[in-house]
């Protein structure tokens, strides 16, 4: 059994507007409230810190400390003692709370992001704050992948690894967090990256699924003649372009600089060539690096620094996280 | 009318195994040879050279001759003169050829790549070359945008902008090679930068297709409460990280490295969000940079050097024509 905190209710307001309880299931409050009922519900000792608790509806209080989780407005007191410590905090808002609770995290104690900050993120935010990662502090992600408290809940997914190499929480750390993850009877995957925990877990799961169908179905144009080699460099190129014009202007502004009826008329000749799926074999991915491009490199850079942008390399997270 | 000598006859024996003229329609001789009796079927004074000529199915070249172009098996002999010169050559043998010809190019020539070589392989090639870019000679996709010859080709591709501000032809050399492309009766679509010819014409347009309507799929998740710029970043990261793990291991690589059970059990939770397509409004993209990862850049600064690395900065595509 585990000391967990919890940091952050949960947007309900939000939850209720986009139909999370019609559409997944489950009785609200959703987010960080359900994670710290599903933990004490496991045999946990947890308690929920949200600055605005006294905003929240009584009722979902109520649920929440029915479930044996202790209750409280500070953030800075919930982390003292926790082994393991969750943010459900608001976008934007990682780097002030873990300035407010850095001298007051236990030494080795992990800290998981969810869905609302990024472990590079964190890192950065601890790094700043004086803390050695991940041997003073460790960084792990609990990404819900799903709204917590809604029935279709049925997965966490973290990682421990990173592209690069660089290893953000102890042995010991990662099994707390995956015994803690799965007591709630819930599936854990752990991958190996944690660069792929959001793409894997959060908004993005619905653009990659799709590229994945794609980038198989784009392996069977192997019939062409083209070497898997060179259908590998073609996609990365692709991918990368691709990107490159989203962060320049967008989704909007990629669809405006393409030509889609050049597209139709070259994909006309290669359609007779694409017959089915292939899956072609592979090796797991053990180092890679994401560089984004430039107008991001220089956000970063900006915000955190040359010596930060160096240090984790995989700043685009950060960026991504602090703007929203 | 202008002079246009177009090297590469075309590989007869690919094109009749994967069945071209089958499933696209079409009498052989494709490639390069079908590009030349296309441009001197328009009125243009063409010479075609090809070092194997002799080893061409001879029915193939008389129907080359026959529509009234030059047959040579001299490449420099065929730049002699010549306005515009079409590169049909083999993957990889660009640079050799540039060595070439490069003295008998004449001053203020525009080369064209089609789909066997990039706008910055021939540039970096004439550069080492001596050549200045777009003063003494100009480069300008022809990418044919299908095989040349085939009933269904009925497109070219071409541009003259990079992402990074380089302008690769003079107004008068893109106009040349427009009127050039144009007088074949074909559809010319003018892409604002040369980074896209490849990926909107050649096999990457499979890959390309899918991913646009992923895309358009994605931007419907906004339901979600997420606002564009969000959807944006998500969707950049999301396809930047695909690039550096299939730069790393090949799309093989990425779907070992991607637990699928866990994109399903997330994805599970977001499909109830996604209904129907979106397209976001936004400007053509002015400016962007393709950084691609760590191995390619190695690769690339090893091949050309870091001032050919700083200089053109889009590096990959050379990195990607060179080794196939």
């Amino acid at each position: 059994m585990a000391t967990v905190a919890v940091l952050g209710f949960g947007n309900q307001r939000l939850y209720e507007r986009i139909g999370a309880a019609e559409k997944l299931g489950g009785e609200p409050p959703f987010g960080g409230a359900a994670m710290a009922i599903e933990f004490a519900e496991a045999g946990h000792d947890v308690v929920l810190a949200d600055p605005n608790l006294s905003e929240q509806d009584p009722e979902h209080v109520d649920r929440v400390a029915d479930a044996g989780v202790e209750l409280t407005e500070d953030d800075a007191q919930a982390v003292e003692g926790a082994e393991m410590v969750v943010l459900f905090t608001p976008f934007g808002a990682t780097g002030g709370i873990i300035r407010e609770i850095a001298s007051h995290l236990e030494e080795g104690a992990v800290v998981c992001p969810t869905c609302t900050s990024s472990a590079f993120e964190i890192h950065e935010s601890l790094y700043e704050a004086g803390l050695e990662v991940p041997e003073a502090v460790g960084v792990m992600p609990a990404h819900p992948a799903g709204i917590p408290g809604t029935e279709n809940h049925r997965a966490y997914i973290t990682a421990r690894g990173t592209g690069n190499g660089t290893v953000l929480a102890t042995e010991e750390q990662a099994e707390l967090v995956e015994e803690v993850l799965s007591s709630t009877g819930k599936e854990v995957f752990e991958l190996p990256h944690v660069e792929l925990v959001s793409v894997v877990g959060d908004l993005s799961v619905v653009l990659l699924k799709r590229v994945i169908e794609a980038l198989k179905e784009f392996c069977a144009v192997k019939a062409l003649g083209a070497p898997q080699e060179m259908i590998d460099r073609q996609a990365m190129m692709t991918l990368a372009t691709l990107a490159a014009l989203i962060e320049a202007g967008g989704i909007g502004g990629l669809l405006e600089t393409l030509d889609e009826e050049a597209i139709e008329a070259s994909y006309s000749n290669m359609e007779p060539f694409v017959d089915g799926v292939e899956e072609p074999e592979g090796e797991p991915v053990e180092r890679f690096v994401v560089l984004p491009g430039e107008a991001t490199r220089e956000a970063v850079i900006e915000l955190v620094g040359e010596r930060g942008w160096r240090t984790v390399r995989m700043r685009a997270w950060v960026d991504l996280y602090k703007k929203h």
